[in-house]
């Protein structure tokens, strides 16, 4: 691949040097961002196109956003940085000796570093049963969100279908595992789907029958917001037509349903939201991480023996009072921020002061116009909070077209509790047309 | 299932006729419609749940629009008839001595009917050469569509990583065969997404120097179009800078390309609009088929032999002054409407008048802000007929939601020559990260 064209009128010079990004999540995004302008030169890698907005990955499960609103091409953010170039590959290692990154399956191609920066996520943690992936998946990626709205739009075209109520029921039985704000939000979501947005749709099953059940194995929901906002959170669960089941871990799943305090609960629909695992960048380093997998970074983000590596976001286990921070975006985005400049000022020669987390509050939401906010010590819940909560998330968005896009469909949501995106796609063809159980037609 | 909840009132009587309709496309929904308050029952069977706005199908495939906005739960957009359920189900048969619709691989299932109405469409024809469907990919379906977007994208992506020059320029050839209003209007937004939307996002590659090659076999494009007209519509696809190849037969298709006037012409995407083949019908029926496989019908739509079957839309030969009506939207909702009215005059005991095809007038697009129009003597080409393309649209499409969202990322696109949904999603994760070559990285 040639690089002139990135050096410009450096060529003759000493080349400039070289970021290299794994990740345009949250955490790489706002270091290629800071570096946009800056005398080095920027390659961001990511094994999909696009920008992801996760914090609303739930809303396209549920049918209520396209995939396209919630994402944009990483290559278009980044255009106007003409230090920068973008490539859609995957890392399959990384070389600490030689500095350099490896791709494709047995690492045959590379590109070279002076510094790196690994923003590489985190997946679903199935603590020890990773075979419940089949049967309970996670939601982090637009695949997983697609897939698990075909799955639950499908389960109550099979009930339309059936005629045995058993099977009716466990096809309308939707479980939720892990009660933090994704949990939350999408028991919410699924909730008023199938008691609203569905309702009149159907005629030999009532969705309003459809449950709902939110289990946490923690003694209360929401541990990241102070209990009595959790608590109303709940209330508002329950008015919903949601079953919140705290205290209760989950002690299997299969394809039938789930093992919960000893009781079997026949349910088509488990989807898991109960915890995450960092991606294998400890393993590329050799590096310490803690139980989620997170590497143990130095104060300065910086990996311990690797002071040309940071790692930011969900891959990385900051601690600070002692305790580790939070996989969220804000945490991502300051820690992107940082490492940037961290770059500038041991390229200018200058020691980096440590990473310090600003925490700005904690939002969640549950269902229509309902919202939880924590700032400092300002605590809300109800329709206020739902609308900065909103105005946060359509602030945050990347691109005029999608914060259009995404509030016109919240407006039109709101007022005629419909969803727009009912879509079953089948990604491929012969699959999955026999998922609908042909019973008892006539 | 139950069908009492659907007899309501008439359950002690003779229960009421029963209309089954197969196909939710533009035929199926307007005779659903029309029979929506009839004294009839009605089950739609469809194997996709949702009503597709094929028109627009081309700006899913370009990434212009999601598909979610030009779709619409077929069971939502019936949901007020009560006299009408909604089945997703895949029609495998008709046995039409018991007068019943089969479901399932085997048949195992099945529907009875009084009316059977059948509008299921039609598939690319391949003339012959089944085997070019792999390399030469077709579109009918949102799955099609979305398939296609990741392809096109893909190619730019794997150009970008390219440094094979031949290779590089294989892989920014698009070839479309075929120059019927599908063919047309996609070599126009494949050229504005080349040569105005990507052009600022890559580093290594010019997407100015794509080429868009449109390959006809007859010796003009549009036929369906007056000559003036069409070639009016070859000129501002040259200036959109697709090259337009007429009298120019497709002799072979391949993976690496396409063999046209006895030259190998190296391509990556080769894309196939030039002919369609009606659904498996007139096989269900044994009755009588033209060269495209559609059934040849009687003046009211029946199938000779078959008064109590109906055959619609591209599934039916209608003639009309010996020629016969064209597989468009406007023919199949027309003769949607008729039979619905034919067989409520059958039941009343009269004989229903000949389908007569009313033509409003014909309308196509290319690229931005350009269109074509004829309406009896009137012609149009331009901006004008653009606006009208796109008020005739906007107005067919279903919802409202539909309807602003499509506009709003229309008035977007053209202000700022982006594209919105510029999404590669891989259905199934393991099988296709490795399209993109991982060649001379460094």
């Amino acid at each position: 691949m040639a690089e002139d064209s990135r050096r410009g009128s450096h060529t003759k010079q000493t080349p400039l040097p070289h970021v290299v990004i794994i990740g345009g999540g949250f955490g790489g995004l706002q270091a290629a961002r800071a570096l946009g302008k800056a005398p080095v030169r920027v390659t961001v890698i990511d094994r999909t196109n696009h920008h992801l907005f996760q914090p609303l990955l739930y809303q396209v499960a549920t049918a209520a956003l396209s995939p396209a609103d919630i994402s944009a091409p990483i290559r278009h953010v980044l255009r106007r940085n003409k230090n920068t170039r973008v490539l859609l590959a995957e890392v399959t290692g990384v070389d600490t000796e030689g500095k350099r990154v490896l791709l494709g399956e047995h690492g045959e191609q590379s590109v070279p570093y002076d510094y790196l920066v690994i923003a590489t996520g985190a997946g679903q943690n199935y603590f020890g049963h990773p075979e419940w992936a089949r049967y309970a998946p996670g939601l982090k990626t637009l695949e997983d969100a697609t897939r698990l709205r075909r799955q639950i739009l499908l389960a109550f075209e099979a009930a339309e279908m059936e005629s045995d109520p058993d099977r009716q029921r466990a096809l309308l039985t939707f479980v939720l595992v892990g009660a933090g704000p994704t949990g939350v939000e999408m028991a919410g979501a699924i909730a008023e789907l199938a008691h609203k947005a569905l309702a009149a749709d159907f005629r030999n099953i009532n969705p309003h029958s459809a449950r709902i059940i939110l289990v946490e194995a923690a003694p209360r929901i929401l541990l990241s917001f102070p209990p009595e906002l959790a608590e109303k959170a709940r209330r508002a669960l329950n008015r919903l037509g949601v079953e919140v089941r705290t205290s209760t871990p989950v002690e299997a799943v299969d394809e039938n349903g789930v093992l919960i305090a000893g009781e079997y609960l026949p349910a088509k629909t488990v989807i898991w939201t109960a915890g995450v695992k960092a991606s294998p960048a400890g393993r590329w380093l050799g590096a310490e991480v803690d139980r989620a997998g997170r590497v143990k970074v130095n104060p300065d983000l910086s990996v311990p023996g690797h002071p040309d590596i940071f790692v930011i976001g969900d891959t990385a286990c900051v601690e600070e009072k002692g305790q580790p921070l939070p996989g969220l975006a804000p945490v991502a985005m300051q820690e992107g921020r940082y490492v940037a400049r961290a770059i500038l000022q041991r390229l200018a020669g200058q020691e980096p002061a440590p990473f310090h987390y600003v925490n700005k509050g904690n939002l969640a939401t549950v269902g229509r116009a309902w919202g939880l906010l924590q700032i400092g010590k300002l605590r809300l819940a109800g329709f206020l909070a739902w609308i900065l909560w909103l105005t946060v998330h359509i602030f945050y968005l990347i691109g005029f077209r999608n914060r259009v896009l995404v509030l016109f469909q919240w407006a039109w949501a709101y007022l005629t509790f419909q969803r727009g995106a009912r879509l079953i796609l089948y990604p491929e063809r012969a699959d999955s047309r026999e998922a609908v159980p042909l019973a008892a037609l006539d």
